[in-house]
């Protein structure tokens, strides 16, 4: 029988009735002869307040610490959503991220999967029962609670759907699927019935916030197909898969805006070969992303180093470059944020030149000031004033007539 | 060095400052120079909310899932106090009951602990940590979660001062310690210094409502002392162990009462042997507990049978009764909740005749009629009206003497 993966985010059982009508949806694809895994995250602002309740205790708790007070929102969700299972008259049992054999490293809040444990899931599959499987956490092989970082459950999903060698895997959302743009921002924009990996995963990088990046990283290692779709209508959203029909065709998938984003600067560093090993390896022993690096050397022998991270790691990484910018004599520390991320996507941009500089010319064209460029060869990122980035989306969509059903401006570039 | 095993009651943790509180007192207890395991409860009406989200989801909510929803409870608690003890410069770990190795039967919402596995839990004191470990939670030898009942934590504390061999099991509540009668109904009532298990055993079981009875029954089966004391205080509270040093001169320790109780009755079964058998296994089968049991056999060939059991339990309870009394050709079956338990204890009883009828001629000088008689050797339990509950409780604390500190009553017996 064919294995079916279901994720549903904090808005769909963000309360009593919304968790009833997963319920029936998930029963659904039982009856319609799946095997059904379902993964669920914490009810609504369940995590934010459980924050709170962190921080009204001390201002930076301990991280393992963290993880066993956060892996309580999706516990609560499992039980809930088995209860309403169970009262739909189905045979069903929920499993925490530990007993549904998601083992991690011990990178606490932000764990990594090393490893899928299926024995339990798919004894209680073969009994018969519909499993639901807390995402978000896991456990690391000496038994801590870990949880994945932001997005996790996607990534819990995912991996499941993989180590079962699901079908598919759906991830319902409160969005009928991956725009062109963010519809809140571009009225005109487009839903895709079909995207890449590759676009995909840059389009969640950069802050489509639709599907988490590692999911989507795993998606692609495994070969697991993702629907994206709504949990309040049942029209198909966008199939996230290996090579999509009309890549050669469409070059710009996409237009993604990131506003989560900050921007850290090391001013005057005395130029010499290990500086950014030095800055980088510290930043990621705190496992701390960082994004767009851009290095300029200046006559003097000294080079300024650019880079962005998460507005979340901000103050960490802070404390962190300035210790190390101390240690190696750099003239100073600048961090702003004030800035977000816009970028195009598209696996048909290595074969097409003159991309960028569209993109480029849109913004000029809008009087916005580039601060940083980064680009990849599915990719190009700016970095902009905050308050320039919605009107930044608005254009370059518009540049690459993202909001034309019939996509003329393929054939022009 | 010695280890003290501490436990916190939900109202001791209610709110970020309580836990800021309890930080303090277990960060003290360290500094005193012992090795320190705490045993939290849920943060104030927590259990009440998961429980009140469930009943919107289901009326019978499937007891495994209850287990896994409510045990986020604890470790809600278990992590935020981590996080307190840790603001104030102490290393300290959190573990679930799971992690600190409660092992337990599979009789989900009220599961009996099988074993304690202290490996984790000493391995982390080694290292200098101050443990805090979830109560009311364990885990069956299969990996799924289990709750332990009403009170809990209380097992959960005792049971790991018995495994860990911890010189003495402080229980913090919100009273001050064991007192001759509940203070809210007995002003007069006095606070004992020294209790034994078998009398805090009665104690509790009828009602008194600072320890859970198995608590006490593990404390004694291994000899743990046990002092309960007030979380608000620095005050002594009780001791409770083995043998009181003033056992033979107070005859009587205290009187309890419950209100959390309901009787129930089969009429007219047809008497043979067996049938007591049928309906308390019947019972026992679904974990419902059973106390005051009377039978009268009348005349024409069949027996009443008459029993008191939780009143949580009471509609449960009808309706297993209601099926075997159908099975057994019984008359009928009434149930009634409006009763309440008052109860003598004291181990002194046993040598002490004339100590139940005491009890008798105060109900009924005040006028107040019994329904049901229960003795042990160390008790007298009576079911009254519920109405007539409070009343009684004073008039028979007055009957022995218990506000008077010199008890003088005691030579007059």
């Amino acid at each position: 029988m064919a294995i079916l993966v279901q994720k549903f985010g904090g808005s769909s059982v963000a309360n009593p009735e919304r968790i009833k009508a997963v319920a029936q949806r998930v029963v659904e694809a039982k009856q319609r002869g799946y095997q059904v895994v379902v993964v669920v995250s914490a009810l609504g602002d369940t995590t934010d307040e459980l924050i709170e309740l962190a921080r009204q205790i001390s201002a930076r708790p301990p991280k393992r610490e963290m993880d066993m007070l956060l892996s309580t929102g999706e516990q609560v969700s499992i039980a809930l959503l088995a209860m309403a299972i169970h009262e739909l008259g189905h045979a069903v049992i929920s499993l925490t991220g530990a007993q549904g054999g998601i083992i991690t490293d011990a990178t606490h809040t932000r764990a990594k999967i090393l490893q899928v444990n299926t024995e339990r899931v798919e004894r209680e599959l073969a009994e018969g029962k519909i499993v639901i499987v807390a995402g978000f956490q896991g456990v690391t092989p000496g038994y801590d609670i870990t949880t994945l970082g932001r997005g996790g459950s996607d990534t819990t999903a995912v991996a499941l759907a993989a180590a079962l060698k699901a079908q598919e895997c759906e991830i319902y959302t409160d969005v009928d699927g991956v725009y062109t743009a963010d519809p809140r921002v571009v009225p005109s924009a487009r839903k895709l019935a079909d995207v890449s990996y590759g676009e995909m995963l840059e389009m969640a990088s950069l802050g489509a916030g639709v599907l988490q990046p590692r999911a989507v990283e795993f998606a692609s290692m495994y070969k697991v197909p993702i629907h994206v779709r709504s949990s309040f209508n049942y029209e198909n959203g966008t199939m996230v898969r290996e090579e999509r029909v009309l890549e050669k065709d469409m070059i710009v998938v996409g237009v993604a805006h990131d506003v989560n984003v900050a921007k850290v600067g090391i001013l005057d560093v005395p130029d010499r070969p290990g500086v950014a090993a030095r800055i980088f390896s510290a930043l990621a022993a705190e496992a701390i992303n960082v994004d767009m690096i851009v290095q300029t050397t200046k006559e003097q022998q000294t080079t300024d180093m650019l880079f962005s991270v998460s507005r979340d790691d901000l103050p960490q990484a802070k404390e962190i470059v300035e210790a190390v910018a101390k240690e190696l004599g750099a003239k100073g520390v600048i961090v702003n944020d004030n800035v977000a991320k816009v970028s195009i996507v598209g696996a048909g941009m290595v074969s097409n030149p003159g991309v960028a500089a569209r993109m480029f010319e849109a913004l000029a064209k809008a009087n916005i000031n580039i601060q940083v460029i980064s680009t990849s060869e599915i990719k190009v990122s700016c970095l902009v004033r905050a308050e320039d980035a919605l009107k930044a989306v608005r254009v370059v969509h518009e540049a690459f007539g993202l909001d034309q059903t019939d996509q003329a401006t393929k054939a022009a570039m």
